[in-house]
């Protein structure tokens, strides 16, 4: 038996242990970061929200121009199978579609390109420990870089660049915080590596909805607020009305939603996790355990009955 | 024997086909487009200016925070190393930094990751093919994106956020033209994919000195201008001005000095090559014959002697 302990890839249709997926160091997906990407959870053996996160899959690749010649249920049974073999209870599975390898010598025609559809999953990431996120996380908020604008590299189609995230994560790490926030060149609030950002002020949550990627997980968010009687405004948010908030929090699927204790040097909640925000990181992992979000992953087990 | 006539990796201190050179899925360097690199050009068995393009990678490792374990020395032996293997008498050699795996599950501190350098060479890339650069080549300006800002991502530091150039990739292939360039948020001229940008006019010779590329053949270029007895002016080119050059030409490593018959629908130097420009392409193929600029690949039968 293969040791998929550590996590899988399907790879071409074939599931491998995730430390031997590759890929060629000459495919643009690569070379021209010219891939798009998504990623769901698998919490207690089944998928959150799948079908949400493979229409924005698809509709990335559609933006994107990928022709990765499988429809919605080839990605699907390829998820199912891989996540299925690799035995994971709670897993972070991504689907990435590449641009390829050109096959004719020279030519930057990104049309030549062989695209190409891989995935693979890995033990649950918490973006976030969560002993961490229950108290209440840091957040620094990137001064040498700002988000690459929606009119460079549109941030709703998931993709891999993360250049500016990298230099302020290093800004933010330096400075003993968890996580870094970037402003786009307005001074807006825009978003983080690998989340959404809320502001609550009273009984209004407010969330960006400008250079940001629509998260499934602030989708569950907002439907979350008007289950539990909140107003929802998703819309530009200045940071200077930010500074004004009483509580912030994230929201990522790896983790669900994270209450913010501080940003740069001022205390949110009296340095502590907000009540509004308390409470739906509680709310998010019952969410995550409803059934009429959850499509169980199609065990090989089960498969044989 | 191994089959190398495709071109040679260099992997961990392995020469290997580039075919069968990959990096893992979960490499930073994919997943957060998180390297940086250059592109240094073989010609006649000789590396051209190898010294500069070795600079400017050790430049970019320092900016971008990448420990590689490795010195210059051992840079430059991993490329000699390849190419002689390779056997190719013009090459395209590329050297990478990645920022790797994270080995911390779940880590999102960049600080954590196990950096490494690899590189590639395959036969000599011309992104413009020879003839159509010799009679002008097309360029679209691209319509639907805006160069990634300085502030979010320097392109002083070679790296593979190309989003931005894809998407005016297509732009450009869709309307027939070769290829594309972009603009800044500003309207000034920037670069495009893998060259530089000229203007001329009479005896002025103007490139952008901001949002670009410091080309090593751009350096080049400004070089044989100062010989040939031209003006040079590196700062801001709006796009208003730059309309109204006499001449536009390309600057590359693949190629050398582009002529560009075309921008959109306006006709430069009554739709051929320009003088200017015809001249400085046919020079710069001189130069790079030049001894001053040429590091010979120590090839393993002159090794042996």
């Amino acid at each position: 038996m293969t040791d998929l302990s550590n996590g899988a890839a399907w790879m071409g249709g074939t599931i491998i242990p995730v430390q031997d997926a590759a890929i060629p160091v000459t495919d643009w997906g690569l070379t021209h970061a010219d891939t798009v990407y998504d990623v769901v959870p698998v919490w207690r053996r089944a998928f959150f929200r799948l079908d949400d996160y493979v229409d924005r899959f698809i509709a990335s690749l559609t933006a994107g121009r990928y022709d990765i010649d499988m429809d919605r249920a080839d990605i699907c049974s390829a998820l199912h199978q891989m996540v299925a073999a690799s035995g994971l209870q709670d897993a972070y599975v991504a689907m990435v579609a590449a641009r390829g390898r050109n096959p004719v010598q020279g030519s930057r025609d990104p049309r030549d390109c062989t695209n190409h559809f891989y995935a693979w999953c890995v033990p649950y990431v918490h973006i976030v420990k969560p002993d961490i996120a229950a108290r209440g996380t840091s957040v620094w908020i990137a001064k040498s870089v700002r988000r690459i604008p929606t009119d460079s590299v549109d941030p709703k189609v998931k993709n891999y660049h993360w250049g500016d995230f990298t230099s302020g994560l290093f800004e933010a790490k330096d400075k003993g915080f968890e996580t870094t926030l970037l402003l786009d060149h307005a001074d807006h609030v825009t978003e983080g590596p690998g989340f959404n950002v809320f502001a609550v002020f009273g009984d209004r949550v407010v969330t960006s909805d400008h250079g940001v990627l629509h998260g499934i997980t602030r989708r569950t968010v907002l439907e979350m607020c008007a289950e539990a009687g909140l107003q929802t405004e998703t819309r530009l948010l200045p940071l200077s009305e930010f500074w004004r908030a009483d509580e912030v929090f994230l929201s990522t699927s790896g983790g669900g939603v994270i209450p913010v204790a501080r940003v740069d040097d001022r205390h949110f909640s009296n340095g502590t996790a907000g009540p509004v925000a308390t409470a739906l990181r509680a709310k998010y992992f019952d969410w995550i355990m409803r059934d009429m979000h959850r499509i169980p992953v199609q065990f090989e087990t089960e498969d044989q009955t």
